[in-house]
């Protein structure tokens, strides 16, 4: 007999709904296909379906509390309303919470995907340990959430976390936010293909060049492949992606001195070629980090901001996430544990 | 009849000690010269002296709850000791908690000083009607202070906080810190100096060069001065500065959503020539600020970022601290106050 909760993680392409037990079990996981093209009202019906078999199927063991739905985009959670995302066109003025709640009787709880990703890892994943923690999910763009005393911050008006369009070049290349030189357009799935074609341009990475010209979709996987097989330009692009991160999260660590910076998403696979880059910069750029990196971080810089600031004894961690894809799934489902 | 504590500011040069009451009323505020060469142990013969002097005065009035200190610097907070300080060389290792403590028998709060001018803008200054706000203290370099539920935020080791070392040019000015670029490289009376010399260098600021050749200290003043008047040279330094205080507060928003960002310290007298600089960056690098933005600031990016994230109904306020040279003083005497 366990208490268990629904997490559900409502993308543009697949909809994913698991039942997950109070100590961050999964009991079971329903992965379907997102119709979009048809509208909110189908897409919370093929929802609800779902969840309403996951209870049937296990509550017999223990009582469902609620459920919560992680989202990509902009969330109201005053209104219960996804009120902006790319990924989800149309649905900004759809009812999402009271409509799910009039159709199941259960206590609902929206969320922002990567928000929910961060109080994922908090509490079943890297950050088990920590109360305070930061994560950083690269994807098609940079995701973020701040988790303190064990919960999601959310700002005044749940957008803190927004670490994607944190400058890190300031007359670098323009993003759709109206900035310059944010984060994400350096360190993403995006990013590493827009760099690839610029080192294509230049006529000096021949092996990028072909591999552009294959039959499959030319995407990061394909860059980080020739990177790791030692392709020079390929790695020249991993290393701009780990300085661009290194940089928020050199800024991160000066501002929040939290205890875990934990790095997540799909790209998070190529942390072989671009983790050397980000951790010297992280050293050489936070007078915070330097003073609080674990010993066995090897960088140059470390040694002259570890005179200026004494060594402490609790250390900065920064590493990678262990939940993989389901981090947001997770998260979702701890949302209604109070 | 009201309970008071005591505020001290410990700084380098002077040494001020105030008895403030509950509400934030100065009670009577004592400032006496740091004698800094004679060592820590003489200068908290005087503190001590002083406090006993206004518990004398003030204790019929009400019972003291404690006294705070706020010191330049990086504070052991669980050892109580200033582990390192610029302008107070030689106490790493001097028990200033402690030793107050036994002198007084009362409750002693150590704290650095940027971190209790925060706290003294939030309780009594700029920030009474806000739980959440950052304070950054523009001086010789950048203070500041994470203000979460109306408490000071420290992070992990106390270190929250480190605006001046946020990164706002990758490639710019090298920093003290290891970094390259930091906000206090060009947001600072250090800063506005080191940029007039460039300017005057150059030989395109006439008035610079000419002021600068004056007996009377050349100063961050002198420069502000100067701008105010129209000199263009001047202006243009003002400018860099607040487009430089303009990205740290644009990363600022964007990681953190807060409520209120409280620009104090000396230099922030030149608010009227720096301002208008700092809005606009905002604007343009911070898709959370062209959201949240109030509605009477104008600048370019609002607009196209606004397009972005729906406007939202409560709004950022970013503005000029209200209690000068005393936040520090407040916030200490606010610091025993549970």
């Amino acid at each position: 007999m366990s208490d268990f909760s629904i997490g559900v993680d409502l993308g543009g392409t697949n909809l994913r709904i698991a039942a997950v037990n109070r100590d961050g079990r999964l009991l079971e996981k329903i992965t379907l296909g997102t119709k979009v093209g048809e509208g909110p009202n189908q897409v919370i019906s093929d929802m609800c379906d779902a969840i309403q078999r996951l209870t049937a199927q296990h509550g017999s063991d223990g009582k469902l509390i609620g459920a919560g739905i992680g989202c990509p985009g902009l969330i109201d959670m005053e209104a219960g309303t996804v009120r902006k995302s790319a990924n989800l066109p149309g649905w900004a003025d759809y009812p999402v919470q009271k409509e799910i709640e009039r159709r199941l009787g259960i206590p609902i709880f929206l969320e922002n995907d990567a928000r929910a990703a961060a109080l994922g890892e908090k509490w079943f994943g890297a950050g088990r340990d920590v109360e305070n923690m930061v994560m950083i999910t690269l994807g098609t763009g940079i995701g973020g959430g701040i988790i303190l005393g064990g919960k999601i911050f959310h700002g005044m008006n749940g957008m803190a976390g927004e670490f994607g369009h944190v400058t890190v070049e300031p007359e670098g290349v323009p993003c759709g936010c109206g900035n310059r030189g944010c984060a994400e357009r350096y360190a993403s799935a995006t990013a590493l293909v827009r760099m690839a074609k610029e080192a294509i341009a230049t006529g000096q990475a021949p092996r990028l060049a072909q591999a552009s010209k294959g039959e499959s979709e030319f995407s990061a996987r394909t860059i980080y492949e020739l990177a790791a097989q030692g392709d020079e330009p390929s790695q020249r692009i991993f290393q701009r992606f780990g300085r661009a991160l290194g940089i928020l999260l050199a800024d991160l660590v000066n501002v929040l001195n939290l205890d875990m910076y934990v790095i997540g998403g799909g790209v998070v696979s190529g942390w072989d070629v671009f983790a050397p880059a980000m951790f010297q910069e992280m050293c050489e750029r936070s007078i915070v980090y330097a003073a609080t990196a674990p010993a066995e971080i090897p960088a140059r810089g470390v040694g002259a901001a570890a005179n200026i600031v004494t060594r402490t004894r609790r250390s900065t961690i920064v590493t990678k996430a262990l939940l993989g894809s389901d981090a947001g799934l997770f998260g979702a489902a701890r949302l209604p544990v109070r």
